[in-house]
């Protein structure tokens, strides 16, 4: 999708600080956290929302969320905890239509919005 | 897991109001809603949380999603959206140790965490 900002940063073309990379997935730092860990991951394939995955992209899901649980202990979370998030369309709060998982984390974990 | 109040709604020895179910994952509403739609999606198989998932669980992971989407469907948020939120451990809010995503919706979802 030549026009999605998400695309892009997985492409390269955009700037991010990435933190986890592999061939199918990418995960780099909310440019505006609300919380002391705050970084998204993303397929690389163009996946505009939840609603959007096919039996197909389930290994694709899970190895997102395996790459979830590593950064998640890059970041010292392992043992203390996060959050893991899909907001999905407008009610959930989606913003970006490149389908990613919100990892939050360093400080407690409140409401579930 | 015999002392595991999810693994026993599972298995059907604890009631919950069942909205989804096939060989692998069960949706039931939580008990004490936080909005208009509140439901738990869970594996079958007693995985205690996120970060214990292992290569072996990303096809069922997937399909945990997959079957959060049929869900969504069901309960009229295919087009307004929802949110997908799983808290992992202590400082991720995590009360009952059987991994467990929310599945919320029928309202504007806030703040992250």
């Amino acid at each position: 999708m030549s026009d999605c900002i998400f695309c892009k940063i997985a492409g390269g073309e955009v700037p991010a600080e990435i933190v986890y990379q592999d061939d199918q997935i990418v995960g780099f730092k909310d440019i505006r956290p609300v919380a002391p860990v705050h970084i998204l991951l993303i397929p690389r394939k163009h996946i505009p929302d939840l609603t959007a995955i096919t039996p197909e992209d389930a290994e694709l899901i899970g190895r997102l969320h395996l790459a979830a649980v590593k950064v998640a202990a890059d970041q010292g979370l392992a043992e203390r905890g996060f959050r893991l998030v899909n907001n999905c369309k407008a009610e959930g709060g989606q913003v970006v239509y490149h389908l990613h998982f919100h990892l939050l984390g360093g400080r407690q974990m409140r409401t579930l919005g």
